[in-house]
């Protein structure tokens, strides 16, 4: 059972909002790292005590604060407190699992939802959740572990490329969501690669791996759907969510990544259908290629089976046996051996069995 | 036919209101007790008289009345003349098999519901109808046995832990529901691991027996998804509901245990869809095994049918055989029955069917 | 064809609105009877011409006439022009097969739906339109034939048990209705049985006839869902119709019915996917089954083919054979063939084979 | 392909409002003729020249136009330009394999459908379109050739029955929508008849002509399917059109019209059920058959195989087999044969393979 | 895997709103062209320079810009801040594989679909995205290489066929719809005359390579439906939309081109269920002559087996074997032989299986 799929039971019997890591067990330190920025200027710096982060902060710049790994409840509880953020939705930061779902209450807009990536060596695609959390010029995210997707996004911090250091936190909050879902791509194309190579084997060298092989891929755009249908519906949300913290210059550009979702949808879709499809075709492969077999087999055994009886025949020890003694015999046998043989032969191909 | 499915035929023709238990007959007495606590004092005492219940509560404590047991109508109908409680109401307290649903009629909310347990023994899932009630300050829970998942919310008032004793009854009421879904999550765990166990059968020891389980689990999910898609709609509704029961404090609770109860949903339909992959992967496994046992079989019945005829031609007892007398003919015989069987072979290889 | 099926085509081309009747032609009498109540008094008569009805009613007690067969049109054509009942609606009670349907023109309430009722020796499920009017103070109920479901009712009627007798008609329309609804769980409980012998026959004794009934069971789920479906919007309308026909007490009955209604729905959903899984699984079994008997019998044909191969080959009459003379020869080409045959079961073993 | 499926390539790059006729060309000559009428008078007429109908028509009768053939443009259009027809609806006249659809002008309402017929020699549904106009007291209608399901209209019109002399032309249009409508009952009842043969077949004589006729007529369901689809929208849009040119009093019958699709729908869906089930009933028959055939034959070649080999093991010419010189040997074998034969017998039965 | 499908990986970490071209990567010259006409004139010339385009304009004449060929950003780039259309839109225009979509910003319209062309040599559908964007008197058509289905406009333009000449830039967009649309109808005409070929295959010559090319149409189908269903909403959007840019004149041709993407949807989903039928029917045609191969060699097979096991006896070397002996009993055999033959061959015949 893929571990993103459920709540686990494990926290059962505690009181709603209380903060209990369900996911893998992790004793690492908590990696811990801010940029601050505005079109002049940007500073970028980890850190490793929680309470620094609340000195640094100032109303002008855009603040982006970043958490790696989420196993040590007291910090996001205190980045809570300090954003009066409802339990309730630091829960939801440290229960890995959750479906995407987005919470406005106002001050602060609450996203949360899957980070995919593909691991090229098992090839299988990684979940990991990410918590998004926007309130007045500040973004927080908190990730399950090391290692996202959003390099491109710092680069483009630092480099101030694109128009990203003069829009405000909001456009930062896009732009996470935008290099996630852009990511989402980079996974389709990797399972349309193993597609594409799983067709090839279906027309020249199929084996019970590749239908083992497209059945295991059907089973990943199950889970893949269930991910990313709700996130379509945060995307909408965000959309049409009326909160003051969304300028109207952001919606433009989050309409786009709500038309991209809608791709990545209509991919998964589209891959479930043609998996389908090639699973159908596998299996009407191998059946009509073991029939294949076992016609010729079948007719190789009729053929000789009334032959064999006739030798049997005159195998037999009766004393009275006129043929026996009949010097044609033998050769007349062995001609109308030929004969029954060609005739069935004859027959069978009549019959397009052959 | 699972006795939870269907309204029973039992009580056909009597007057619609009338209380008639139609689930197994018990003769054990029923079981009542309560709570009342606020946040200074708790008392929790278990009741022999319902009489007695009417004369403990006070209007500014919170109440909790437990009846395990709905055997005895007479019971229900004094708390319902008392509580002013509508008599189609109490018939769906007794009648066990109810579709989950919710009835606000402005003084109270009646909430019936399936509270699910997994009997590790038999693994099978076990549904018992809950019925809660809330009226000012009261609620009222309705079980059909003794024994419960209400266990945690009884150490969260006895020990004050959470919020639970500084909150009011629609707080408990929410509490009852949280901790029946939470349930929901255990159960589903526990089916989660048996189609780990499938899963890995039909990898390495695929039987008949893999396969029926997978069949009985499949149509539990038939069950399950039943009792469940209604209650989206009942949490729905009380989320929704704006009965003045329910404090505003209350609702971010319930909007949070609406999320659940889709979580719920999604996960059993996932479950749905990896059983379905897993019954056609099984399906196609064993298929491919029969194929190819039936392939070697006839291969080798196919090697040697000519071979058996050949055979069969030299002891053939004709007088005129020439070959017969010819002292190379039996070692060319075998010779060429090498020949012919090798042929077949590398055809066979040639076809890849060997 | 099942006849409740179709619009029959014998009325084709007559004017809409013209009465022809066109079940089963019926050359009985039609029977008629009527209740006149209220909480003090009752009176109950049958009656043979439908002008005395009109003599009977006032306007202070209810009035139910009930009308067993409806192959009489001027009996329905008479009844229709004294309570001024559109020829449409006329049309609807003669006609039937009819999809269930509610019209409300204001000082008529006009429903038609499916009565079931289920024959125990043919194990077939009945179906008989019934046709329910209701104005002021009147309910009048028109069946196919006589034998009813509304016994219970009578019986409350009668004997003056539970609210039925100080209630209005609009509570006797829901009483009916109710007793209608009532009778689909009876049905559904004798499905239910037949599909709880089919399980245990799948199970233990499967054979082609359990498959066929599984089919027939699962084609009359088909029927069964196409009755039952509009039914829910019927009385769905009902509830929601706003019509001052029915009394503000009687809506919450009346919504209470809704419910069991969805039940029936339910139960019919959840038994068509337990009947769909049924007969995948009864599939699945009878093609193990098969494919072990072909296992088993081809392994026997597989170990002795060599065998036989080897016994042709000493059969052969060449002169110069030299293992003909040598002593050894036969019980040694008996260990040969001992050998062949156990390595082969062997090899069958190590295979899962066998 | 069926034609009435594609809009053709023909007209491509043609302005839209082009009247280019797609069907079968004809080169007959178009029939047209016309029925003014009104409760006191009556008049029938053919008429040769199109001119003529603008000549005859008053502001007070009924005026119906009926065009027998389609393929004449140029009528078509002087129609249109009297009758201020927008071309794109000249052109969905004319262009053969329309959606069924409405549009309503305002001054017209014009809808467009197809007319089912039963050719009951080759068994096969012919679809034909037809278009219907609705202007001030005037109906227009235009079908693909002669031969339609309107003779009972004329008829009820030519000897007064029924209201229609009474009613003005929404009323017409009413009466012929519904002729139309009827007759697709004619048409279900007939598939209905071939669905019984068929089962019948199944039961009886299931042949692989039984499989493709089934085939067939679930694919003529979908054809039918899509054509009623549409229709109901275009009945439900003329209900609900609130265009003046419709009366008050013929909307009842509109919408009771409007059930009569529903139930066409209603059939063709069930009847596309119950086809897939006797689809999948034919095939599991088919299955055992074929089955039972196989295990027969192959327990018949079981049997002998070893009998077979013990008979060749006594064949052998070995010089030293001191079984061939005992005299009980000969009778021995024969009686171990029988044991072999009587127990593999046995076992098969015990194991239920016989 | 389709190119059109998916959004490449390859801009993934660019700011949103950079143009990269991701289709297949083009040297050749980009050509551009436009059309400058009104009723009274018309110019129609190449251009070699983007910069002199926004020299020709003038605001009285219809001005129709065609560029073929999105490799050369910098050319968009120019005409989109020329007539100052969004980035994340101009992004679309160069990034193949979009979802057909609307997008009214008040000045512009910017829409996006698939034109579909036939590959008559490769029998298979090529997908070339256009988009085309409609400001004051101005219509730009971007295309991915040279070859449209716009020839037919471009002659009506040039002839002043048709009422194009009199209309305003919005009948021009529409034009160039329903072009598009249109040659969907040629596109789908194709594909059924392959239905058409394939179902004679089924019929007369069906092989395995008659199902994989019902494979190969169904998926077609798949990728069909994923580009035109969204095409419906933005047709649908486009007659909806209230932009002053559309003229009232427009709308109603709008609405006959929406009636077309759905007679497109209604013509795929037909053809989709037409094959799904296909491949059922020739699964079954497929199997059944295999089994029908099959009984009949298994029946040969099974007819020698007991005759040869007879020879078999009488070719054993017991000395004591009486028969031997006898004078009859060698055509004794042959009598009993051929009986043996006959009463099987009987018994098949009674029970079908011949």
């Amino acid at each position: 059972m893929k571990s993103y799929m459920l709540r686990s039971g494990k926290k059962r019997g505690l009181p709603p909002g209380t903060l209990v890591h369900v996911g893998k067990q992790s004793t690492e330190k908590i990696k811990m790292s801010y940029f601050l920025y505005d079109k002049e200027s940007l500073k970028e710096e980890p850190v490793q005590d929680i309470d620094s982060f609340f000195k640094i902060k100032n109303n002008k710049q855009v603040f982006w604060i970043n958490i790696d790994g989420i196993h040590q409840t007291e910090i996001i509880e205190s980045i809570g407190s300090h954003y009066k953020i409802h339990l309730l939705l630091l829960e939801d930061i440290v229960h890995t699992g959750q479906r995407p779902k987005i919470e406005d209450t106002g001050d602060t807009l609450f996203i949360t939802l899957q980070m995919l990536t593909f691991d090229d060596k098992t090839a299988e695609v990684l979940h990991e959740q990410v918590s998004l959390i926007l309130t007045q010029n500040t973004v927080i995210t908190f990730q399950e572990r090391e290692g996202d997707v959003f390099e491109p996004i710092r680069d483009r911090i630092r480099t101030d490329k694109g128009r990203i250091r003069s829009m405000e936190a909001d456009y930062l909050l896009y732009a996470l969501l935008d290099a996630i879902v852009d990511y989402y791509f980079v996974v389709l194309d990797k399972i349309g690669e193993k597609i594409d190579i799983l067709e090839e084997e279906i027309e020249s060298n199929l084996t019970q791996d590749t239908q083992r092989n497209i059945y295991k891929l059907k089973r990943e755009m199950i889970f893949l759907r269930k991910s990313v249908w709700p996130l379509r519906e945060v995307i909408s949300a965000l959309e049409r969510s009326g909160s003051t913290l969304i300028k109207k210059d952001t919606i433009v550009f989050i309409k786009d990544l709500y038309d991209h979702t809608i791709q990545v949808m209509d991919a998964i879709d589209t891959f479930r259908d043609m998996l389908s499809g090639m699973l159908d075709t596998s299996l009407s492969i191998m059946s009509n290629r073991m029939n294949e077999v076992m016609k010729v087999l079948t007719i190789i055994a009729t053929l000789f089976i009334p032959l064999t009886f006739m030798a049997g025949v005159y195998g037999m020890n009766f004393e009275w046996m006129p043929e026996l003694k009949m010097k044609w015999a033998y050769p007349g046998l062995w001609i109308m051996m030929l004969t029954v043989a060609i005739s069935l032969l004859f027959y069978f191909r009549k019959k397009k069995w052959l």
